[in-house]
């Protein structure tokens, strides 16, 4: 086995941490995600910066935690200037591929601002959140009385379906994400209740395969060293999935929902606004969930499967033998539980995520199939990633940390005492819901591995689960007095996160070194009073002057 | 009168907020800055928002604190990508020119990442945080054995003086910045026993003149609207004043000296290891201040009348009828008061600086010659100006308020309730010193009308003062327990600021507003189980479709 040569970035969307039998699913089983991380190291505390795909993914491709890149929320643009995975990898020598989705929204009015003509390739890298396109495709084509929701929804993919025969304008739609009546009525998953059916498509046409093959296209004619960023839409809604995945699961392969109705009950006012919106209340009903969760599982069972086509791909090629394989998810799904759809809100079940890393190199030989409960972000993976294409640490631009200690055994916890996930609603209907101005509209979550704070802006009160006796999170303690030190203790961890200094990007601790005895070796010699005072040549360009009064020298003519 | 169509926007260099006669010094009479207060407001609450030069500009010229910019010290670049005042103003059809002194250092590794070159337009002006010059200079040509202290140290200043007939390689030292002796030997200024001497050069050649002069050059060639920032280097050090400046204040002039043995011998860590270094010390010695303070003040003297020639020619001119005037300082300078010397720490003698604002048009007229003690903070001037401009308010990036309403008698206050300073350690010899990661080397000022709170990054305690009761803030109460809630009440707020969503510059509040109804109206149309349950509009594009079986459509000779 040889050093990792290439990196393959494998993100799933909206896939949760516990629908993975080596994470513990009972009834889903996942052989060949599972023999991934026998090979590899298995994170079992890894946590996104966002519950939401953009903000995420924004903070996995920059290194950097939402509140630090700005772009908080889907669609939000991350603004020129700000540095990605790409510019540190490329700057390494090693390149930056995108095959599937990002959700990046490009900022166009930065890119004219500063002359960036967004068709050059520069431009078009920051267009594309520093990646090279192989494919861009954001895995949905939704579609409104005012228009498509985004401008990157499943284009090539409806193109290679129309190619193969699928018919219509929206072939996504009308065959990969629905069913089919026997009258030829196409049955949308966009409603919950189709989820149950059987997607109207063969199973190699539908978005896994396809895009799991176009990540072993671009593998095939790359030359490295390469990352390759390889992003599945699915298990992200629409939720259904084509045979032979549809109808593989039943309710009793369910897990149990996980909600009580206390909890309901006495939830935080904003955490009640979400449960008792359409989607928390769609996802509370038991006829949603049995739809949406069987299909759920069957689209994972199918992911399963594809990875493990892929791995063998890999071997068969020689790429399992010199690329690092990481897989992991840009957040979970509530499916129901704590009376919640999606996946805003900071509960486990969406800010925890799978995180395999199989690293070929001898050095990871000592923890290959072990399970790490090291405290991770997904701001770690471009300080790793950069780790593994040997460039120099950047701690003032990423940051995470790198994980390549961990998987080489000789470190056992990354060098944080907790993980911090951001939610910005400013672009929902919560902050006219309860009144808070778009600039409060923010939650943070601080987690160690024995308690979670929850931190509203807006003067709301904060929430306190205690993840060790409590790792469901359905008794809220903030309110109970006997708390209050671990809530200060966890607040005083908070106050000091909000005032890193994460904007101090284009000085490096070095540089700062070097800063310091600048000043007075070029001239800047404050406070002294007298020449005596200072070595002799600090000052040489100020002593033993010569000059003559101005009077005599001034040309008075002029 | 005419609405302001102009800006001229004044800037000194280390000009104390109390060494104005308008300001209330008793001895240092400045008719001239008088009168433009006497025509304008004078803000009496105004501070800046890092006391050293380089951070409180970029601040000023962003209008965004040192910690959502991050260029937090002299010479930090200031990341491409981060907006300017000259940014705002042009788009709001108002042309942005420099004359004089900024800080700024270009990101030039940034403008190599975009492919910006540094010679175009853009490159320029992002090399230039934003202005177009007209003349550059930092005001100052230090020397060392390493070699100059900048790249922009009075060139165009030394080839006028050479050009005059001052001799020498670096007249700015040697004539503009030193004394003679009889024997011609050089009195060179860096050395503060030659503060009291004369400078060896021409009154109407020294620095304030020249740039005075340099400033109704522009205006006279300029084409309106402009924003023009006039700024001046001095009374910044080295301190020397020509005739008849020079000598023109005696020891009976000055301020008595602001400190006590008692807020030395109890000072906090922080602050005492810059009260005992090499400045603090030097300026702590009574032989420094009675050489630099005379010395100070007549080169304010001598600024009051080059501001008095300036106003005339103005007049004379016609452009005080359509030019708002703004007269400020960067930050102040200890003089040794609280056994300081230079500029860094929170007290107001630094944080505080001179604000006049003159605005030619009739809606300010109820408002000449009045004080106002609202909260202002240097990032206000960004936003007043896109105001006058006529811009729309971008609140989104620029983090102050426009002060036309106080200007125009509408309102009396700015929205704040307190204002913030920060000082980031990390270049000075403090981190070592004190045992500090330069991650922590960060000191934060949160300062109402009545307290001020001082945080120490880095596990120090913080400090308190009593604005009202100490004035001279001579006593640091944040160990006294009967100011607990005192305490507890600015570090609330204090909080709430550091989470400000600064970063979050792509989206503006009607950005967000607007995304609120696009997801659903571009067919994300979440949680929705059956299409009876949702406006049959939202989901015309998912109803009433027709397809057929994939086997009956697939092209499966591919």
């Amino acid at each position: 086995m040889a050093k990792a040569k290439n990196i393959l970035f494998i993100m799933f969307d909206q896939l949760r941490w516990d629908y993975l039998s080596c994470y513990g699913h009972p009834h889903l089983q996942t052989p060949n995600i599972d023999k991934l991380a026998a090979q590899g190291v298995r994170f079992d505390r890894a946590y996104i910066q966002s519950p939401i795909c953009g903000a995420s993914r924004m903070s996995t491709y920059t290194g950097r935690y939402s509140n630090s890149h700005g772009a908080t929320w889907n669609n939000v643009p991350l603004k020129v200037g700000e540095m990605t995975m790409g510019d540190h990898l490329r700057k390494a020598g090693m390149d930056c591929w995108l095959v599937g989705k990002t959700h990046m929204k490009a900022d166009t009015e930065g890119l004219a601002r500063l002359g960036i003509p967004p068709e050059s390739k520069i431009g078009k890298r920051i267009s594309e959140c520093g990646f090279d396109v192989f494919e861009r495709d954001d895995g949905m084509r939704p579609h409104g009385p005012d228009g498509l929701y985004d401008d990157h929804g499943a284009e090539t993919y409806n193109a290679y379906l129309k190619a193969k025969g699928y018919e219509g304008d929206n072939p996504w739609h009308d065959y990969a994400n629905s069913g089919l009546d026997d009258d030829g009525n196409v049955e949308s998953a966009w409603f919950l209740k189709n989820s149950a059916k059987t997607a109207n498509i063969a199973e190699e046409d539908s978005e896994t395969p396809y895009m799991t093959r176009r990540g072993m296209e671009f593998i095939e004619r790359a030359e490295g060293p390469w990352c390759c960023h390889l992003s599945l839409i699915k298990p992200h809604w629409p939720y259904i999935a084509p045979a032979p995945y549809a109808g593989m699961y039943g309710l009793q392969d369910m897990l149990p929902v996980v909600r009580t109705q206390e909890e309901y009950d006495t939830a935080h006012p904003v955490l009640k606004a979400m449960m008792t919106g359409p989607v928390g209340a769609s996802f509370s009903r038991d006829e949603v969930r049995n739809a949406v969760v069987p299909a759920y599982m069957g689209l994972i069972k199918q992911i399963d499967d594809q990875m493990g086509v892929l791995f063998q791909w890999l071997k068969e090629t020689g790429r399992w033998d010199d690329t690092m394989i990481v897989l992991t998810s840009d957040h979970g799904d509530y499916l129901g539980d704590h009376w919640m759809g999606e996946k805003q809100f900071f509960y486990d079940t969406s800010t925890r995520v799978p995180l395999i890393i199989y690293d070929p190199s001898p050095e990871a030989d000592a923890t290959r199939g072990t399970v790490s409960d090291a405290l991770v972000e997904s701001i770690d993976l471009p300080a790793t990633f950069l780790d593994v294409a040997g460039g120099e640490a950047v701690p003032h631009i990423l940051e995470g940390h790198s994980l390549l200690p961990i998987l080489h055994g000789t470190a056992t916890e990354t060098p944080r005492d907790y993980v911090i996930c951001e939610y910005d609603y400013s672009a929902t209907t919560l902050p006219k819901t309860l009144g808070v101005p778009i600039t409060q509209a923010q939650i943070f979550m601080l987690a160690t591995k024995d308690w979670k704070l929850i931190h509203f802006d807006g003067g709301f009160r904060p929430m306190l689960f205690d993840l060790k006796n409590d790792p469901q999170e359905l008794v809220d303690l903030a309110e109970d007095a006997a708390y209050a030190p671990v809530l200060d203790d966890l607040y005083a961890h908070f106050h000091a996160w909000a005032l890193r200094p994460s904007r101090r990007t284009t000085c490096s601790e070095a540089d700062f070194a070097e800063m310091r005895a600048k000043s007075r070796t070029t001239g800047v010699v404050l406070g002294t009073y007298d020449e005596t005072e200072i070595a002799p040549d600090l000052v040489r360009h100020y002593v033993g002057r010569k000059a003559r009064p101005w009077t005599e020298t001034v040309n008075r003519t002029e």
